[in-house]
């Protein structure tokens, strides 16, 4: 035990990975283990459910080259979970568990790395001091590549899919308009962003004004007009030889029915899932019959970890320290955010919001990011974004591949004799 | 004109494009531009037809910076075309076309850059000396992802695809992973090949054997058979927690019917052109109810410059340069190869061979490159896509974003009267 550390951390992913999610981890590991008030730095093996059915990972066991390789390594190294806890009074025995394990293992620092569901896990678990009498500082730490938790500027995760998405777009752009004259006319890029319009947003950087690509953005934010649509892809199409069209997972009728859901049988009659991209793009043809391309990101997004931006993997790692500074120092039940201190030079620093402030929240793509056509980005949308992928972080390579770290992943041994079903 | 210079270049792209076709550019121009054997150096806005139509860009009223530019920016610069000569009986009067605007341009360099139909076209072009007496010297330029071009160890474009293949099925993989305990369990990723397997084969460097992603490649040189296939990813499932699915375009059943013409209707009726990736997806949900993801890297994959390969790249710009250098020397009616003179270390040459030996000709991955179960690659494979992914050539960065480079594309004083419609 280190001289002073009274408790150990616990820390653990939560909800939908990121390209730096590991940077945070990296951030928050390495900060713990340094910390003089900190005993032993325990991960949890796949989000709250490690902690539930007590599968820990010990941290101190991994060397300090695979810690610090987490910062240019994708996706979520100890595992993630989809598990919302339910409220005290729902599921009394998820918390009693909790408690039976951080007892067991003497935490006393919980950190959960997660968007607004997990924020709202963070948030419950924050309470068992009060209400279970098991003292215990919990911070979250966010992510979320879809950018919409309140009370921060910007998500770590969002900048590295913003990066990809921008770069994707512009690259396959300038492809469609090489093939335009005698082959492809229309491409569409299908891309993330269920409730929010971050994600789409960010293609916007790829051109610079109505006259570049992407013609036509369809944020989940602006309700679809097939008319409006299809007479605006058409006229691209005359005046450029080619429209480029990113569309939102998340982009809807006025109803709320989300295109995506257009109800596409196979051969059988079963129901396809299938993606919003190509049915934008089968319903281009159908209205102009136009050469189509269509691509669909979906994962390839928010793992491109090889073309991450520099700020977000920065802001990713300090989010983590900070959540490790904030609870040696006390504070209970908040999350680090980031602030924006100036545009241009863009400078921020790291803040803390109460979560329960930010618990289950969304904040949208706001209207006057939003072209007044609804098919693009402003100028204002422009300068916020800009920022949030300035700089590469680029992974080192082994045999022409990034060279991704990987956690030996040593368990703790099991204290409890008793088993909890998740 | 330059001293000793009797006759000028034409330069075009053909065909799909590519991450590096435009460094194949950079190399024809930038040695053409020296060679004190050539005048001026055009190029056809979108291929063949700048040439039918007198629609010739200046290269020379380019700065040199932009044409050196060209190695780092993806897509055809000049404007490519899928436009396929008929034979000179069959439509003498475009050959005619071809030597009155070469003749009022004093053109008597052919250079054309593309994949198998191109290098027919090139073959063609080369014959009008013989048949219908007007002097050139035609050169093709190899250029296709599909690596599909025979007598050259490989084609520059398919080592950068490769290597975006294959970074981005190491990344989703591991985004799989992080999912797999409580959410997706199931990832498919399809990619370019409509006819050879080449591009995905180089996913499967992302891991190293059948423990490894991804667990399963569908090749188009491999038959499909569902109840293998859904057995496979059954007990991947069950082993690894989940399955990563590479898929060709090109996969087909035994009796050569496409995945992808699955023959899947949206809700009116109307058959939906659909990827293979959501054919595959969907199938496995009906077998095994798994919960997915696909995503379909589409024009992304062959547009990524910002992952391209730094051999692949070496080798198009070298693949131009030595067209122009064969030419100046009279050699007609060849193409340049790639000649892989050791493994490892890895060292290449440059080679060439008759157009006629490569035209319309596809090489498929042999038999010995796929693993016995039809599932995966073998070292053999591996030895052989190593080296052509190895190497990183970052473009340069501007706001974040790739500064790839604009041509003016000023375009050549016309001197026929006549138009020719194509």
């Amino acid at each position: 035990m280190k001289k002073n550390a009274s408790k150990s951390a616990f820390y653990a992913q939560s909800g939908g990975v990121s390209a730096v999610i590991n940077a945070s981890a990296c951030g928050v590991i390495e900060t713990a283990l340094r910390s003089r008030h900190i005993d032993k730095v325990y991960a949890g093996r796949h989000g709250i459910i490690g902690a539930l059915t007590e599968d820990l990972i010990d941290c101190g066991r991994e060397s300090a080259a695979t810690i610090r390789g987490l910062r240019h390594t994708p996706a979520g190294a100890f595992g993630s979970a989809r598990f919302k806890l339910k409220g005290i009074d729902q599921n009394r025995a998820e918390y009693e568990r909790l408690i039976e394990v951080f007892r067991a293992h003497n935490i006393g620092y919980f950190f959960y790395n997660g968007g607004n569901d997990s924020m709202d896990t963070a948030q419950k678990v924050s309470q068992i001091g009060e209400s279970l009498g098991y003292p215990i500082t919990c911070v979250g730490v966010p992510k979320t590549v879809d950018n919409d938790l309140p009370h921060t500027d910007c998500c770590p995760g969002f900048g590295s899919v913003a990066k990809y998405v921008a770069v994707s777009t512009r690259e396959a752009s300038m492809d469609v308009a090489s093939m335009a004259k005698t082959s492809t006319k229309v491409f569409v890029l299908e891309v993330m962003g269920r409730h929010a319009g971050w994600i789409a947003a960010a293609a916007g950087l790829a051109g610079r004004g109505v006259d570049e690509t992407p013609h036509v953005i369809l944020f989940p934010e602006v309700p679809f007009e097939r008319q409006k649509f299809l007479e605006r892809v058409r006229q691209c199409v005359v005046d450029f030889g080619y429209c480029v069209i990113v569309v939102s997972e998340g982009a809807a009728y006025a109803d709320g029915k989300f295109l995506a859901d257009a109800g596409t049988r196979d051969a059988f009659g079963h129901t396809q899932l299938g993606g919003v991209g190509p049915v934008v793009a089968n319903m281009v043809r159908e209205a102009h019959g136009y050469k189509f391309h269509w691509a669909v990101a979906d994962y390839l997004q928010r793992s491109a970890r090889h073309i991450a931006s520099k700020v977000d993997v920065e802001q990713a790692y300090a989010v983590g320290k900070a959540a490790v500074e904030l609870a040696v120092r006390g504070v209970n039940a908040v999350m680090p955010t980031i602030v924006r201190k100036s545009a241009k030079p863009y400078r921020w620093s790291i803040g803390h919001v109460p979560l329960i402030e930010v618990a289950n929240k969304e904040k949208k793509l706001p209207p006057h990011y939003i072209r007044d056509d609804g098919f693009g980005i402003t100028p204002a949308c422009r300068r916020y974004l800009e920022p949030l992928v300035a700089g590469e972080s680029y992974p080192p390579y082994r045999n022409g591949l990034p060279d991704y770290v990987h956690l030996k992943g040593v368990s703790v041994r099991r204290k409890l004799k008793t088993e909890f079903k998740v």
